[in-house]
């Protein structure tokens, strides 16, 4: 899985029916140190993250398991809000 | 899923069967400040997209569950045309 | 799906058995422009593509769906020999 | 699967129900030479690594194929403790 | 598919159990030109392969297709020991 920050939100009127009711949120992806990377993407939201939290992403097919409706073309879902860690070196944190 | 623009069309007389009557659009990748990246790929138009317009791919066999036909061999599917956004620390977006 | 150039083809004597009979091309991948990418794989050949066309690759598990049997280890596959395009700001162009 | 080592663990006190119980580690990848790469991701361990073991990464829908609940949303599993590698040109080493 | 050289040999006395018995080999991807390319992981040997050999690899779920058994947790397998190629512009080589 990775790891992100939620940055925002997107809508679409138009769109698979399947995907109606689901919260699309903007994810950029974090390295170790928890600098943004280029990388972003949309994910759907599964856990109720808000923008700014640090969150556990996971993308694939698997990313279908986190819905009510697995056949929706999902491929990516906030599986996860993160809020602590040890990190080899480091004294345990948590957000 | 990932965002893009859809800036062509590609046709195929020659192609597997079950590609027959899907709308095949040439998408290019955004970053968050919407600027084309070089990364572009090919996918089914389920939702009505036109060129130069806002939108959001799915990819993988999670593509193929937007299609009437699930065994078509696909993996990138269009699934919304994107009107509005909420970025962090920028004043909400419609297209 | 992504958009190649066939550059070749190769051939293994010694392979999964289910493979036999079938015709594995090297593609190379290209750019909006039709350049040439670095990226190069093998994929099955579903079509009647040749060297020098301008394909369209389906890749994952979707790739089997354009198999006559798809328990096959196959994760790339040519289903369309690209032969027209519209691209943004561009005349249509037939190959 | 890729080569990694075990650089931290992350917590979750809002995740999805089915990713109870799991143990989440932060794993950074290693090229040939033990050097670790700048991507960092985070699998479910399954064989009880631990900080700073050079672990094997199944990831995608295969990683499922690793859980006792495979309906879980997760696409990247530790399974295995990597503790012998014989490399061309190299004499075989055991960690 | 890719295009790889196998460049070695790893094992793990504790791993997942139906990962037992197979043999994990390392390999290192390859260009056109068969140069060595960074990028290196891990595959099951379905066909016999030795280090240094030139191999045609399967990954993502489709490599599960090469098993015996297909629910190990496997991305990535040896699906055929290449040993002849055609390349645009150039004598069709056998190794």
């Amino acid at each position: 899985m990775l790891i992100g920050i939620v940055v925002g939100n997107v809508w679409a009127t138009r769109k698979e029916d399947s995907l109606n009711g689901l919260k699309l949120m903007v994810v950029q992806r974090l390295d170790l140190a928890h600098n943004k990377l280029a990388e972003s993407f949309v994910a759907v939201d599964c856990v109720g993250a808000g923008i700014g939290e640090r969150v556990l992403i996971t993308t694939g097919s698997s990313a279908r398991k986190a819905l009510y409706n697995q056949e929706s073309p999902v491929d990516a879902a906030i599986v996860g809000i993160l809020d602590q860690e040890e990190m080899m070196g480091k004294k345990p944190e948590s957000d």
